[in-house]
């Protein structure tokens, strides 16, 4: 009785303009409440293929999500099909209309429009949901035991109506069978490796816990997933099964939360009270947008240096011109001194430093496209290593980042 | 004749732990070619949703292109029931274990072990795809007259057959309808007002023509779709439509291709011989990033400051400690003085400098979560802007940087 089913609607979706990152969202929202989306689905801004999808979804779905479409240009056809469907008919919802007025005089500092004022009709047969965060409201329609849920796909629209609206009420008709999470995140060592391993321990899973593979650059969460009625047990149990497979994987395990890179770093920097600082060359600056990505980085990231050109290197993190010469841009005793030289002008206890060859061009017999050189640095200790790379630009540069902050990890973590 | 479904299996998908771009990148592709995307579906690793997404989008594609579930792991079950489906049995493929073989004995410099020798097992009814990129090969089945393709879902595999293997077969069979998109991309007005604009152009499109609005970080992209058997002719017709629209949205127009916004800016940039530093506080590192997530950068690109902390804007930046002292870092004063500093620290024609709070914490009443101030300047010229972004973290940090990449882009057509 918790079975929920995701429909996307737009054009753009199905050319490949935009990635959906809506559903991926929702999904997450949902099943951490409880809630097992079965299918997603993406169609165009089409008739046919919507009404096709409504009653695809509503025969395998007991809740169909649905988003997009809803706009005010002639492409959005979303409101009328869903009209038509639940068999109303338009009105002014004069809750709606207050607030597409307010947005338009007190925001934009324009007059109303007649296409905006539109966005305010609602099919008479629906439970209205207000959007606080922009000018389409939200729709709810129930048909056959059904429940059908309409949202914008402006994707912080859509949130602030999951969680203020559609998730509890969700909550309130369906009780949902207790789930429990528990992911941890290796690194170092490959998928099927890692299979091997933990083959004994999965063998003896009861049926009710799952065991997921995800690989991420370099890393793989390995995701336990639990349901039954009984609450209490389920997570007794699930920590039982977990304890274990942390045990079976401490060799490469880096953290036992579902966490990204960059925050198990954070975690460490900020117990210890330490900063870091970054020297990037060829992630160029992708290693502070990771730190600073997060809320709250300014206690433990006090700054980085995006040497992009040699003379960057030399100016500003004071590698010698005879290094840069000699050994090249991309090498290890370029990399030591481009983090000796963060170590400097930010005053960090750590730092990162890397360079190397991304690609598509620039690579040399000698140094192929892929080549990085890393170099993570304390006061007392540097480390430096090379890796080779094997794939497209953006690619590289996220492994890079990636190696690059579980090496730090690993040298905060033996207390350098 | 040319309709392509694409069905991604796997559990990561249905509880969000992963965002699916391989569907908008295939997607992409295909609608390069002329092929249309008509659905996309997302499915767990469970047979019954395999089976019936299997059986319902044949029902209406004559494509059906499959990514995922093909891994080495207990959860990966899309073979065995491919496999079943098209009534066939398992048999090695000397080639794709030839592939494994030397992936791991000479790569991952590790003996062969059963579990991924099984990878070059595929059914005996399927056409194999060798993959130059992994372990897993890829399957193609036809059944009344469709045409089924499995493939991995590790994005740059999936690539590697899509661009070599499928798209050349599916070009083969399936002689499809020309195709042509045009887009433009407008800066600084809102979708309703854009549509506004746009209404008289609109409403006399031929009906093989369709406009559709893209709206994205204060940006709208304007696309023009057109399909014909006439191929000559078609081009015509959209590019005479394109102009026209092209006149309607001049005053907000900053690019008639379907560029990123560092795209735009760094081909006038190159087109000038000039070069580009970034003094970041609130995007830390973001902006740089962009510009060096580019191929073939470095003419341009120089490199940028992260300055997090008002340290490292006095020290590096060299912005008055009076002026932070006094103005505080959120303000005019002290990114004007920012994208000075960077000018000379990095010796460079044009640079832009950010500071602000992008959230959720560290507000005040006098400057309240999203403020933002924006300089850019030349050797000539410094023009400081402040915003105001009423949004969460990751997307006041995205357009700070649209807009700071704007207001560069502005200065540099302005030629001062």
């Amino acid at each position: 009785m918790n079975k929920v089913s995701i429909i996307t609607i737009g054009d753009e979706l199905l050319i490949g303009q935009v990635i959906d990152t809506n559903s991926a969202w929702m999904a997450q929202e949902l099943n951490k409440k409880g809630f097992s989306v079965i299918r997603r689905i993406a169609v165009g801004d089409n008739r046919a293929g919507i009404l096709n999808a409504l009653n695809e979804e509503s025969a395998v779905a007991d809740v169909i999500l649905i988003t997009g479409g809803l706009g005010p240009t002639a492409d959005d056809i979303t409101k009328p099909l869903l009209c038509e469907y639940f068999q109303g008919k338009l009105i002014t919802n004069e809750t709606a209309l207050e607030n597409v007025r307010n947005i338009f005089e007190n925001i934009f500092k324009r007059p109303l429009t007649e296409r905006n004022a539109a966005q305010a009709e609602v099919p008479d047969c629906c439970t209205v949901i207000q959007n606080k965060r922009g000018t389409a409201p939200g729709m709810i329609f129930e048909k056959n035991g059904k429940l059908f849920v309409s949202m914008p796909g402006v994707p912080h629209e859509m949130q602030g109506m999951m969680q203020n609206d559609v998730i509890p009420l969700l909550q309130k008709k369906f009780p949902a069978m207790a789930i429990e999470h528990r992911t941890l995140i290796t690194f170092g060592i490959g998928e099927s490796f890692l299979a091997d391993l933990v083959q004994d321990f999965e063998s003896k899973l009861p049926s009710h816990i799952k065991l997921a593979y995800l690989p991420h650059f370099g890393m793989v969460r390995l995701r336990l997933t639990a349901k039954s009625n009984d609450k209490i047990k389920l997570a007794q149990e699930i920590n039982e099964q977990f304890d274990a497979l942390k045990f079976v994987t401490k060799e490469f395990l880096i953290t036992d939360a579902d966490e990204p890179m960059e925050k198990i770093v954070a975690k460490h920097l900020l117990a210890l009270g330490k900063t870091v600082s970054t020297a990037e060359s060829c992630t160029g600056g992708y290693i502070a947008h990771l730190f600073t990505s997060m809320a709250g980085s300014s206690p433990y990231f006090k700054g980085g240096i995006v040497s992009y050109s040699n003379e960057a290197k030399q100016d500003i993190l004071k590698v010698k011109k005879h290094t840069l010469e000699k050994e090249g841009a991309v090498s290890e005793a370029t990399v030591v001194e481009m983090a000796a030289g963060a170590l400097y002008a930010l005053k960090t206890d750590y730092a990162i430093a890397v360079s190397g060859i991304m690609g598509p061009d620039g690579g040399t017999d000698e140094k192929p496209v892929g080549t990085v050189w890393i170099a993570v640095a304390s006061k007392n200790k540097t480390v430096a290593k090379k890796f080779h790379f094997r794939f497209e630009r953006k690619r590289n540069i996220e492994l890079t980042a990636m190696n690059a902050l579980n090496m730090l990890r690993a040298l905060i973590v033996d207390k350098d």
